[in-house]
């Protein structure tokens, strides 16, 4: 049996919203067990068969107003921190799921889980492009905010190698984003990173992508600093969202409720959030998930769908979208 | 009469999309004239009256891939610079509009018009919110890119006074670009840049904005630094084009070609870079307008109305979405 470690504290929505989850995929995968961080009793409502689940108790949870270190020193039952350090010492788990703050699941994970080499891990976001079916990994979206060129270097390496495992290809073009494709754009950073990237082994760089085309599929993995890439990552979700309530809201005004409502529904299953939105922790040692604050049990399915997958050898489609 | 100055070169739909769309101006506006910049030979061709337009005979550009500071010492008869240069000193100009390299505009910009007490002009778009007819600024988008916190205080001073003149807005709201709403979050730059805007006098401080609510209308200005203000405006005009692209791909699909049409025309509409694309230079003596390089008639048309409204003190709605 391999198990999934879960944090249920964190979630905006409460752990019963990610317990759904949890009962959902215990139900769908006979071969899958989890370890639970967080409340006995509430857990134990939900019936789960005993030898497949194990129970880590807290109560403490950090949010995004702590300092993520200090609450690591300090707070020595925090979930998040509880789950991070039970991945790295127990070798049936195959991956961590959290919708807790992400700063201290990065601090949480560079204590207990840093791959040797690597300075700190990344948070990568997989986005669906204009080229249907097919997707960019975006690194890093979030976690390393002030980073400098070497750092995207180690980014274009992880990227590429996420994308291999889960996607099957051979030789992932790796993009740049920028403020133009010209090689002469960008920022200090970008600009000094530019010719890392060039002269990278075994780094098929493609040059410099800017925002317009950072989903038009012209590279696998988009490689960022954090605070960019995050506008990135929410910027096209909150442009999407926006579109697709613009499209109801027409509908309905011009008596076209039922097709507004189909092209509406069609958009939503291509940019769907609510079920591909976890970010992927590259860099550590066993895999581990970022789901969004505001994930509900959908969201925590398809998070233990990646899991079980990168577990398998499965690409993620093949199971995901497929289904 | 008063003048708008325009470069004709640097368009990459070459100069008679922009010739096209002074024709529609002059037609339309008895009292404004042009000075055009560019091909005299070509200019001839549209048989303009004599006595509303003026020629500044040149042929030389600079691309993107130029060094602008370089090319301003070293090229005399570059488009974009005698534009500016004519607008500096001629009165009765009432701004310049030009679709070429950003960093020459920049570079020019701060040689010839750059406000006194200013350090560098800001580049800022007016982008459309989830709120019907409500904008909001982002400043900057692309000009100042590697800049520290008191230029973000000072951009947040810029939008501010741009939204009040041009929108009409008393105190207008003030948020800063950030990858969480909690105060805590931010890279380096912004971190620092929260207590000042918190502290500035005439500055409505709203707080930390993240991507996804970017043009939620949470705020009528928001600040950042030039890379990632450029990834909100380009992101956003990415993601609107590829959901707009596959409406029409599916309504052909599922036979429902009449409505997708429908409903893409009216997210064109509301997401028209085409006639709202222009970014707009604060910080300097007169307005400059920045099209993109893609732009054609339409978006002249709509730049030369921005120009001819903040001239006239009439808001930008009132004239160029009320038509």
């Amino acid at each position: 049996m391999k198990y999934i470690v879960i944090d249920t504290l964190g979630s905006d929505q409460g752990p019963k919203a990610i317990l759904d989850g949890v009962k959902e995929v215990l139900e769908n995968n006979s071969d899958i067990g989890f370890i639970i961080v967080g409340d006995p009793k509430l857990i134990e409502e939900y019936n789960f068969p005993k030898d497949r689940i194990k129970v880590i108790e807290t109560y403490e949870t950090v949010t995004n107003y702590d300092n993520p270190v200090e609450a690591f020193y300090k707070k020595d039952k925090v979930s998040i921190f509880l789950a991070l350090k039970e991945a790295s010492e127990n070798d049936n788990t195959i991956g961590v799921i959290s919708s807790g703050a992400t700063g201290a699941l990065m601090v949480g994970s560079i204590k207990y889980l840093l791959d040797k080499n690597r300075t700190r891990p990344a948070l990568a976001a997989v986005l669906p492009t204009i080229d249907e079916g097919k997707c960019t990994c975006v690194v890093d979206t979030g976690a390393s905010i002030d980073v400098g060129p070497h750092q995207l270097v180690e980014f274009a390496h992880l990227g590429s190698e996420f994308m291999k495992k889960l996607y099957k290809i051979e030789s992932p073009r790796v993009g740049l984003l920028s403020i133009g494709s010209e090689s002469t754009k960008g920022n200090k950073l970008v600009k000094e990173t530019y010719p890392l990237l060039e002269a990278e082994e075994n780094i098929n760089f493609v040059g410099n992508i800017e925002g317009s085309k950072a989903l038009d599929h012209l590279c696998d993995v988009l490689v960022c600093d954090g605070f960019s890439g995050n506008q990135v990552l929410k910027v096209t979700q909150g442009v999407a969202s926006n579109l697709i309530r613009e499209i109801i809201k027409f509908g309905k005004k011009s008596g076209k409720e039922n097709e507004a409502k189909m092209i509406a529904g069609h958009l939503i299953s291509l940019y769907d959030f609510e079920s591909s939105g976890a970010a992927i922790m590259l860099g550590v040692k066993k895999t581990v998930l970022k789901c969004r604050g505001s994930s509900g049990a959908k969201a925590i399915v398809s998070a233990c769908q990646i899991l079980i997958n990168l577990n398998s050898n499965k690409t993620y489609f093949e199971e995901v979208f497929d289904k």
